[in-house]
């Protein structure tokens, strides 16, 4: 399964929401990480969010595409490599 | 067709970006559109915006799904109404 999972996170845990994400996915822009995973892998991956999270001030959306075929990436201007960086 | 568009824009543009992202689609996170879009329409957004955008800074991501069926969101933490918020 594909899953794309952008984020709106107050400062003081983005940090760690991100350390979190990386263990998963591919950070691929600033607020988003995607990448092929299974429902269990990403069970477990949001459940270990969820107890991160403040829910009236954070926001994680996640979309799942079953079949990466059915999802088209496209991008304009930089494509930049998020995954490199330290967090 | 249903996209999710991403973006990560300098300052000084992003207003700008978002203006132009809000007559096309719904401001669903702080760096995230979707919606649902002919791809006539959505060339016409992307041209306007590829104008707007310094190449060597800014990104935007365009994830195309021809069938909203195929494509399944998930909401952990607040859901935000982005789209009204004046840009």
């Amino acid at each position: 399964m594909f899953v794309v999972v952008t984020y709106d996170v107050g400062e003081k845990r983005v940090n760690r929401v991100r350390k979190k994400l990386k263990m998963y996915l591919t950070w691929t822009q600033n607020s988003v990480f995607e990448g092929e995973i299974t429902e269990a892998k990403l069970k477990k991956c949001l459940a270990e969010l969820d107890a991160m999270l403040i829910k009236c001030e954070d926001s994680l959306y996640i979309y799942r595409v079953k079949n990466s075929n059915n999802i088209k990436k496209d991008i304009l201007g930089e494509l930049k490599n998020y995954d490199d960086l330290f967090v």
